[in-house]
């Protein structure tokens, strides 16, 4: 096994040390078919007549081990999710991993058996990945990025062209969970409750949502919340969006962490939940399959599309209106 | 445009900031028919009855832009290459960028400009992105991850495994440039002198010498240098590789900087050369055909592969044997 328990800059340079990393833990935890380390590129297979989908995302978050999840379960679920939303079965993953010297060994092995688990648990194969070493001080201790390609059915034509005026707005859990968990796990207030990341993959929604007829576009709303996917459709459409305050589900836990560090629960990033935008005589349709699913169990239709002043209106409680600003300034830590 | 000078957190929190970052920046430098920052996951086109091939790499600089290229240039070259060295033709790419708070908007401006360049120069599509910033101290001002997918004629084989006893070992060009050009940059000794990196694409080479019958593996001597691939060729075949220290090219203005900082310019990444292994029958003409190519003219036969204990042996010019080792500690500063 590895004769460090740290890893240094000798770890990065390409040689014994690098291949012995690699090997040993990267290799040990993503292993499967299609992974050769000793090439410098992977085929893949990819059957004929199906569109093929391709996205990338970076991760950074603090801690990297947070209650529901770490990075490296969150770098797997992130780019699986945004292929799920589009429609696509994620099929392939890279990996690429910036490591800080000091990081301990123990916990990179960890954060990598983590990633694997996560891929296995989705059947997609890491079929290429690199690691980089920067020095003490220059990371957060690993930043990891990962590119999903997956394969779509032809007949699936979702986006946000597709969105119409009267279209219903779902949400497929409760918002908020991984940013408020990871928010607490930061601050140390000492005070944790049960409060859980949402972190998980999306897929079995997301299969179960593109069998509804009328769906129009589906989305994770993770870096900045529900409110900037909202606000993402309302620069896409042209159209106004309103929401209603008491029909979103937000957990007790995660509005009192909003209250006391005065955050609003819509610009919280989630990492296992699903906006969708469906036609009006959907809804209900796709708030029954919603349900249908383990994970569906508190979705709810939040919103509608309206041909409006382009905005996002919040209906309160009391039946007042307020304006869901874009997010402009920090409000928050990097939780994602 | 951008109504700061300089990077900070807001523009990684998934708002307006990120949103105007990514338009004016990003987008602007990148786009193309299969870019839209609007979707989760971008559809891309391969024809049926090729291989597809995938590869990925992070990069990592020091400084951002030295003589010969930039971090943007080099994370299209260093991935692009590695899809030419296994004989595909690159054809997409993703890019994530990692920006370190505080990185001036007119530099990052530059080096996606620097990148897009590249990619369009090689006619590679830049089909999805992402950004994340991290906080001041946390980063080494941009890290990039490109992700990159080819397609290759189903009739090219190529790998470790096709490599026999008595085939001979080329080189495309001069060794170790990229390595000296970013260490005398980053050292700041005040003699520059007319040190460039090498750093550029090697599709010309790569496409070439597919074409010349006995060819059995290519690979770039990025991190660790020529001696890093003897090293892997000996790993993953069991044979030796024997080297002629009076063959291998090396520029006067490399050696002096190896010399004075007591480095040995095998073990140096370059990021603009190839690494081929051809049958003995087809050396001569693989020579001709690298000696064709503009990158080519210091093109060598540098040593062959041998039936032996697996090791690297340097022939000196003086007729003497010496082991080359593989890389253990960090003699070098990371510069790729």
């Amino acid at each position: 096994m590895m004769e460090h328990t740290h890893v240094s800059l000798a770890h990065g340079n390409g040689g014994r040390f690098m291949r012995e990393l690699i090997d040993e833990i990267f290799v040990r935890h993503l292993a499967n078919e299609w992974l050769d380390t000793r090439v410098d590129a992977a085929r893949i297979v990819l059957e004929a007549g199906v569109d093929v989908l391709v996205t990338t995302d970076g991760f950074t978050v603090e801690p990297l081990e947070f209650p529901g999840g770490d990075i490296g379960s969150l770098a797997v679920h992130g780019t699986v999710n945004d292929l799920s939303v589009a429609g696509a079965v994620p099929r392939y993953l890279t990996v690429n991993a910036f490591i800080e010297e000091g990081l301990p060994i123990d916990q990179l092995d960890r954060l990598v058996a983590s990633l694997g688990a996560a891929a296995r648990a989705q059947e997609v194969a890491v079929v290429a990945g690199d690691t980089k070493v920067v020095g003490r001080g220059e990371g957060g201790g690993l930043y990891l990025t990962t590119t999903g390609i997956g394969t779509r059915d032809r007949s699936i034509h979702l986006g946000m062209s597709h969105i119409q005026p009267a279209d219903r707005i779902l949400v497929s859990g409760p918002l908020g969970d991984h940013g408020a968990a990871v928010m607490l796990a930061r601050e140390q207030f000492g005070l944790r409750g049960d409060l859980k990341s949402d972190c998980a993959p999306v897929a079995g929604i997301t299969r179960r949502l593109t069998q509804v007829p009328g769906l129009r576009f589906m989305r994770d709303p993770t870096r900045g919340g529900l409110a900037s996917v909202m606000h993402e459709i309302v620069h896409g459409t042209g159209l106004a969006v309103r929401l209603f305050d008491d029909a979103i589900p937000v957990r007790d836990s995660v509005r009192s962490v909003c209250e006391m560090l005065g955050y609003d629960p819509l610009y919280l990033a989630c990492e296992g939940r699903v906006v969708a935008v469906v036609a009006e005589q959907s809804a209900d349709e796709a708030l029954a399959a919603l349900r249908g699913e383990s994970d569906g169990a508190h979705a709810a239709i939040v919103g509608s599309v309206e041909r409006d002043t382009p905005r996002v209106i919040v209906v309160t409680e009391l039946g007042g209106e307020r304006l869901l600003e874009e997010l402009e300034d920090s409000p928050l830590p990097r939780i994602c």
